[in-house]
C-alpha cells in the first residue's frame, strides 16, 4: 500500500518538475550533501527535496523549514531504501510540518549525541512533523559506552511511524521523548508501527528501548501515543520502555520475548492497554511495572512471562512517603482490570517493600483479571499491605494468598486457542474476565518497512558447513575464511601455531577424535575473539609449554578493539595442560568492555596453570559494566590452577541489568587459588553477580569462594558442595540495604 | 657508494637475464607473492631473485635455499628502498648463503612472532647468512601488548648489517640473538652498522632493544660481534642492550640519548670497548652494567649520563652465592681500563648489595680510568666490599669514598674538545689516561641506508600555524583537519560543543585572552585522544554543567582503540568548573592501555568534581604496565573534588622501567578525595610508582595521600607541605625487601 502510494507521489512530482511553472510544489532530485544543503535553504512550503539513490558518506543533514498543514515539506528518497547513509551521519529537523521517510542509516553512527533528532539545537524545534519509513540498523558507536541515542523527540504534535530500529549495541536509549522545556510539554507526539527491532544486552545501565521524559520533568504531561509497535528482543537492560511522564497512552503494542518490563517509573494519569507480551519462558521476560497515581491497566495479555521481583510479569511498587522527584511517588487511584496473565511466573504486591519504600499502594483496584498458570504455583508475591488494593471478580488457576484471596476465584488451567492466536481459558464461563478475544495482536509484518527485512541473526555452532583439516597452516587459513557457522574438523596429531587463530566469526573447532588433537601455541595468545566472532571448542587438547616465556600470557581472548557484538564461548570435553611457562597465564581473559552473551565450559580438564581461568572483571569505573551474562561451569576438573576458576566483577550501585549469572556445579577443584599473584585470594570470586548457584563441587585444598554482594536483590544458592581442606565459602553484604537471597544447603566439610 | 654498486649489478644481472643459456646465474623478477612463491622453489647457488617495486601486502616470504660462499642466492629490490612491504608480512631465511638486501617493512605488523627470523622454523635455520640495507619501519603489532620481535637471528655465521630499525612501539625485544639449540651457539653473528632508531618509552618489561642469548643459555659462549651501530634515543626499557650469552663483543657502538644501560646480565668473557655513551643530561641515560665473571670494559666514552642505582653511568653488581642461572653470577675477574666517564652522574659498586647479592667483587681490575665531574660533585656509590677491586692509576676531578681514594689521583675538571669531537681533560698528563682520543664515534650517517631518513617526530606544542576560531563548529572542523602542531586561539565566548573533540595529532587549543573563553560539552566526553593525538590547553574554562546526566562522564580521554604511540597532554591556566551533573566525573580518563610521555597540570583551578582529576590506573594484570612516565602537577588550586587529584598504579614486580614520576608541588587542596565512591580513600593515591616529590601543597580537609611502594627503590620525598583538618600521608611498603628512599621534611600539621 504504502509502496505504491509513495509511487504514485513520484510519479506526480516529477512530472511537476518538468513544469517549472508551478511554483506550489517544487522537487529538488539532490546528488551530494552540498546540493542538498543549497536545496534546504531554498524550500517553501509544499516543496520535496528527493535525495539521489546510492551511498552518502558522512552526511550531517539539518532539514530546516516552515511547511504547513496542507503544504508540509518532505524529505524523501528517489527510491524508499536505496538511499543509504553511512559514516558521520546524522539528521536534525527543525521548523514546522516536515516530513522524512525512506532512508537506511547504517555502517557509521552519530558524530553528535542523536541519529535523529526533532529540533536543531536547543531554541529551534520542530513541530507537526513526521519520521515515517526510515530504518537505523546498527548505527552505533564504536565505542560501546560513549553514550548516544537514535531518536530524540522533542517539540509538538510530531509523529514517528512505520520505521525500523535494529541493533543499538552502544549505551544509550533507542529513542526518547523529551520534555526538557515547555516547548516540547504536552506533545502529543505520535509514536506508532514502528519496529524496535533487536537490542543486545548491554551489560550496564543505559539500554532502554523507549523513554518518555526524564524524573526531572516526570510531572508535567506529555500525552504522548505508542501503539501498534512490534518490540522484538529488546533486552538492552531492565527496561523496555521506562514511562517517566504523565497522560501517555500504550495500546497495542506487541513485547515479543523482550527481557525487562514496560515501567511506569515516574508520571501520572498513563493508561496501559491492549498490549501483549509474550515471553514464551525466556530468562527475564517482564511484563509491566505500576508506580505513582492514577494509572490505568486494562485489557493487556501477557504470557510466559519468568521475570521476577521488579522485572516480574507484573509489579505493583510501593512508594517513599513525601518521595522526591526522582525516587518512588505512592500508588494511588490504579485501575488494573480485564488483563490475562498465562504462564506469568511472578507477580509482585507492595513491591520494593523496605525503611525507605514503606508507602503501600491506596484506592486501588484489581478486577476482572484472569491468572492462569499451569503449573499451578501461585505467582503472587505480597511484599507488603495490600489493603489499598480491592481485589475484586479476578479468576485464577489456584488458591493464593489469604489477604487477596477473596478476590479471587479459582478456574481451571485448561488453555483454548482464540481466533488471534493467543491461549485463553477453556472456560465459557470467563469469556467476558480478563483480555478480549478480539485483541489483535500487530504482527511483525505490519510494522517498520516492507522492503528491510527483519532477521536477526544468532549463535549457532552448528549452522555452517564442515571443514576438515590436518595441519596448522590450513586451520589458520580456514579461520581467515571461516563462514559463519562453520565447523573445523580436525585430524588426528599436533598442531604447532606460529600465528594467532583469529576468530572473526561463530565457528567451532572440534577433534574428529576426541583428546587426539594437541594444540601447541608459540605466541602470548592462541585464540583472539574478534567483533562478531564466537567459538566452540570441542574434544581438543592444549598444551602451553610452547608458549613464549613471558609473563601474562593468555590462551583465548577477546580483541583489543572495542567491540559492540556479544558473543558466545563455549569449551566442552577439552584439556587444557601446561600453561605454566611463565607467571600469570591464563585462560580466557576478556575484553575491556567486551559482553559474551553465555561463556560455557563442560566435561573439560584444567592442569597446571599459573593465572586464572575466566576473567570476566574489566570493569574500574564501578558503573555497572560487566562481561559475561551467564557463565556456566558444569562437570570439570581443575587442578593445580594458581589463579581463579572466575572472577566475575560487576562494580557500582546500578540495580539496571539482570546479570551476571553463575552456574558452578559437579566440578572438582583441587589445588586452586592459591597462587601468590591471585589477589582475590579466592578460588571463585565473584563481585556483584545477580545470579550464582554453586552446586554438588568438589573443592580439596583449595581457596575459599568469595562472593562479594552489592545492590539488589542477588540471589545465591550454595548446596552440596564438598570442601575438603578448603575454607567455607565467604559471602560478603558490601551494601547493608541489599536484600540478597542466599540459601545454602547439604554441604560438608572435611 | 652502496647505491651504485647495486645498480650497477642489476644492469649486469638483466643482461645475464636476456641470455637464458648462462645457467649459473639465473635473475628472477617478481612482481606477486605467487610469483616469488614459483621463483624460490627453483633458485640455485648464484641465483637471485628481484622484487619488483611497489607494495606488497600480506607477503610472507620463506627465503629457502642452498647458496654457497662463492655463489650465495640472493633477494633483493628492483630498486632498494622502492619495495615497500605492508600489512601482515614477515620474512624467514633458512638454508645457506643467503643474502636479503634492500626491502621496507613498514604499515603493517608480522603475523608470526617476527618480522625477519633466521629460521624456518626450529629445526631448520639459516646460516651464513645476511640481511642487510632493509627497513623495519614502525611494524608494530596494533595490540601493544601482543609482544612479538623485530629481528631474530638463529643458526650461525650470519651477518645483520647497515638495516633501519625505527618505532617498536609494541612489546617485544627489538632484536635477539637466541641460543636455544646448539645449531645457534658459538654462533660467530656479526651485527654491524644498523640504525636502531627511537624506540618510545614502553611502560612495561618488554622494551630492550638488542638482547643476545637468554638466562637460559647463558653460559653458552655465542661469539656475536656487536659493532659500529648507532643506537639513537632507544628507551624501551631499563636494558638497551641485554647480554644474555658468554665471549660477545661489544664494540665502537654509539648510544646516543638512549635510557638504560648496556648490561652483560649473563654469561661471561665479554669484551666492551670503544663504545660512547652520549646522554646529553638526558632523564635516566645510562652506561654499563657488569655481572659475571671475566667481562672486559675497556676505553669506553661516557659523557652526560644522568642514570641512578642499576641505571647508572657505571655499575659494578654484587651477586647471589651460587647463584640460579637466571640470578646474579659474582663478578670476577673483570678488567675496567682506560674508560673515560664525563659528568656521568652515578657509578655504582657492588650495587645491589641485599640480604640475597652477598657475593662482593673479586680478583678485578678498575684502572687507568678518568671519570670527571664539572659539578665537582663524587659520583662513586659503594655498596659493600670492594676489597676484591684493584684501583690503580686512575683520575678523579674530586676526592671519592676512603676506600677506593687511593686507585686514584685528583685532576682538574677542565675539558677541551678533541678532533673526535669528544671532550677530554685538558690537563696533557692525562693523555695517556681513559679513552684514547683517536675514538672515532660512527655517525647516523655511516649506518642504516642512505636512503631512508632518520628523522623522529617529537612533540612540539608550537611547531604548526596559528588557526583563529570563533565558533564551535570552526572548532571542530579545524581539529578535524588539522596539522601537526597547530594552534588554535579562539577568541572570547562560550563554545557549545555537541560534538566530541577528537584530537588526531600534536595540537594546541589556546584562548585569545585567558580565562575569557568558555567550553560548554553536551557529550559524555569532549576531548578525545587518537592515537598520535597530542593536546595542550591554554588559558580556557571549561564547565561541565551540560554534560548529559549519566554517570561516568569525562572531560578528556584517550581513543578506546589501541594505542601505540605515547603522548603529551598539558594544561596550563585552565579552569574546570562544574564537572557534577552526575557522579563519577572525570577530568581525565587514561585508555587501557595508553602512555602518556607526560601529563602536565600547571597554574589552573578545578573546583566541583565528582570524579578524580587524572585516572592513571588501566593495568589489571599486575604486570608491570602503567599509564604515564612524567606527571607534573603543579602551582594549581583543587577544590570540592571527590575523588583523587590522580590515581597512578603500576602493579606487579617487574624492575624494569624508570617511571612513573610524579612531581605535586605548590598547590592548594582542599576538601579533596573525600567522596564515598574514591575507593582509594585518598587525594593522591600512588601505588609503585617510582620517584615521587610531594612538595610545597597546602592540603586543606582532604583526604590523605595514599602511596604503595613495592619493588625497586622507589624515591619519594613529601616535604614543606602544609596538612589542615588532612590525615598525614600514609606510606605503605608492600614488598619488605624493596628498598624505598623516604625524605620526610618540613611538613606542618595543624
Amino acid at each position: 500500500m504504502q509502496s505504491k502510494k509513495s509511487f504514485l507521489q513520484h510519479i506526480f512530482l516529477v512530472i511537476l518538475l518538468g513544469t517549472h511553472s508551478v511554483a506550489s510544489a517544487k522537487q529538488w532530485l539532490v546528488k551530494t550533501p552540498d546540493e542538498y544543503n543549497k536545496a534546504v535553504k531554498k524550500v517553501v512550503a509544499g516543496d520535496r527535496i528527493v535525495l539521489a539513490n546510492g551511498v552518502w558518506q558522512d552526511f550531517e543533514i539539518l532539514f530546516k523549514g516552515q511547511g504547513t498543514e496542507q503544504k508540509p515539506i518532505e524529505l524523501t528518497a528517489q527510491t524508499k531504501g536505496k538511499v543509504i547513509i553511512v559514516g558521520q551521519s546524522n539528521l536534525r529537523l527543525a521548523g514546522e510540518y516536515l516530513l522524512v521517510s525512506g532512508l537506511v542509516f547504517k555502517d557509521g553512527f552519530s558524530p553528535t549525541g542523536e541519529v535523529i533528532s526533532f529540533r536543531q539545537n536547543s531554541t529551534t524545534l520542530a513541530n507537526h512533523s513526521r519520521v515515517s519509513e526510515t530504518v537505523i540498523d546498527h548505527f552505533n558507536n564504536p565505542d560501546k559506552f560513549s553514550s548516544d541515542n537514535w531518536v530524540l523527540m522533542y517539540g509538538r504534535y510530531n509523529r514517528f511511524d512505520h520505521n525500523h530500529l535494529e541493533g543499538k549495541s552502544n549505551a544509550g536509549v533507542t529513542m526518547a521523548v523529551r520534555l526538557n522545556s515547555e516547548a516540547s510539554q504536552q506533545n502529543h507526539h505520535q509514536i506508532d508501527h514502528n519496529y524496535f527491532g533487536p537490542r543486545p544486552i548491554l551489560g550496564s545501565n543505559g539500554g532502554e528501548t523507549l523513554r518518555i521524559g526524564t524524573s526531572h520533568f516526570s510531572l508535567s504531561d506529555s500525552f504522548t501515543v505508542v501503539e501498534n509497535n512490534f518490540f522484538d528482543r529488546c533486552n538492552g537492560e531492565v527496561e523496555i520502555i521506562s514511562n517517566k511522564s504523565g497522560s501517555n497512552t500504550f495500546r497495542n503494542n506487541v513485547f515479543f520475548e523482550s527481557r525487562g518490563t514496560l515501567t511506569l517509573r515516574h508520571g501520572s494519569g498513563n493508561l496501559v492497554e491492549n498490549n501483549v507480551f509474550l515471553g514464551n519462558g525466556v530468562d527475564h521476560t517482564g511484563g509491566i511495572r505500576v508506580i505513582n497515581g492514577n494509572q490505568t491497566i486494562r485489557n493487556n495479555y501477557l504470557s510466559g512471562l519468568t521475570g521476577t521481583r521488579f522485572g516480574a510479569g507484573f509489579v505493583v511498587m510501593n512508594g517513599v512517603p513525601n518521595s522526591t522527584i526522582n525516587r518512588y511517588h505512592q500508588v494511588e487511584n490504579a485501575l488494573i482490570e480485564n488483563n490475562t496473565l498465562i504462564d506469568v511466573t511472578n507477580i509482585g504486591l507492595a513491591a520494593g517493600s523496605d525503611d525507605e519504600r514503606t508507602a503501600v499502594p491506596l484506592n486501588s483496584q484489581f478486577k476482572r483479571n484472569v491468572i492462569i498458570n499451569q503449573d499451578k504455583q501461585d505467582p503472587f508475591h505480597i511484599l507488603d499491605k495490600v489493603s489499598g488494593i480491592t481485589f475484586a471478580d479476578n479468576v485464577i488457576s489456584q488458591t493464593t494468598a489469604s489477604e487477596i484471596n477473596s478476590g479471587f476465584s479459582v478456574s481451571s488451567s485448561e488453555l483454548e486457542q482464540a481466533d488471534n492466536g493467543l491461549w485463553y481459558p477453556k472456560d465459557p464461563k470467563l469469556a467476558e474476565l480478563g483480555a478480549s478475544r478480539s485483541l489483535q495482536p500487530i504482527t511483525k509484518e505490519q510494522v517498520g518497512v516492507s522492503w528491510y527485512p527483519k532477521i536477526a541473526q544468532t549463535v549457532n555452532f552448528t549452522a555452517g558447513k564442515i571443514t576438515t583439516v590436518s595441519s596448522a597452516e590450513q586451520l589458520v587459513t580456514g579461520l581467515k575464511n571461516a563462514q559463519r557457522g562453520e565447523q573445523f574438523v580436525l585430524s588426528d596429531g599436533k598442531y604447532i601455531l606460529d600465528k594467532i587463530l583469529n576468530i572473526h566469526t561463530v565457528v567451532s573447532i572440534q577433534a574428529a577424535n576426541s583428546g587426539q588433537v594437541t594444540l601447541l601455541g608459540l605466541r602470548s595468545v592462541m585464540f583472539e575473539l574478534a567483533d562478531g566472532g564466537s567459538l566452540k571448542l570441542q574434544g581438543i587438547v592444549i598444551d602451553g609449554s610452547e608458549g613464549i616465556d613471558a609473563a601474562g600470557n593468555v590462551l583465548i581472548r577477546n580483541t583489543k578493539l572495542p567491540t559492540l557484538q556479544n558473543y558466545t564461548l563455549e569449551l566442552n570435553e577439552v584439556k587444557v595442560v601446561n600453561l605454566d611457562v611463565n607467571h600469570s597465564f591464563h585462560v580466557f581473559d576478556a575484553g575491556y568492555r567486551s559482553m559474551a552473551d553465555l561463556i560455557s565450559i563442560t566435561n573439560s580438564q584444567f592442569e597446571n596453570i599459573t593465572g586464572d581461568i575466566l576473567r570476566l572483571n574489566k570493569e574500574q569505573d564501578d558503573l555497572g559494566i560487566y562481561n559475561a551474562e551467564y557463565v556456566v561451569i558444569t562437570n570439570n576438573k581443575f587442578t593445580k590452577v594458581e589463579g581463579a576458576i572466575a572472577n566475575i566483577y560487576r562494580g557500582g550501585t546500578d540495580e539496571s541489568t539482570f546479570g551476571p549469572h553463575l552456574d558452578l556445579s559437579h566440578n572438582i577443584i583441587t589445588n586452586v587459588g592459591k597462587g601468590k599473584r591471585n589477589k582475590s585470594g579466592a578460588s571463585l570470586f565473584l563481585h556483584g553477580t545477580q545470579v550464582n548457584s554453586i552446586d554438588a563441587n568438589q573443592f580439596v585444598d583449595s581457596a575459599p569462594v568469595v562472593l562479594e554482594h552489592t545492590v539488589g536483590e542477588p540471589r545465591t544458592s550454595i548446596t552440596n558442595n564438598q570442601f575438603s581442606q578448603t575454607a567455607q565459602p565467604v559471602i560478603k553484604q558490601l551494601f547493608p540495604l541489599s536484600s540478597a537471597v542466599i540459601t545454602m544447603s547439604g554441604n560438608t566439610n572435611q
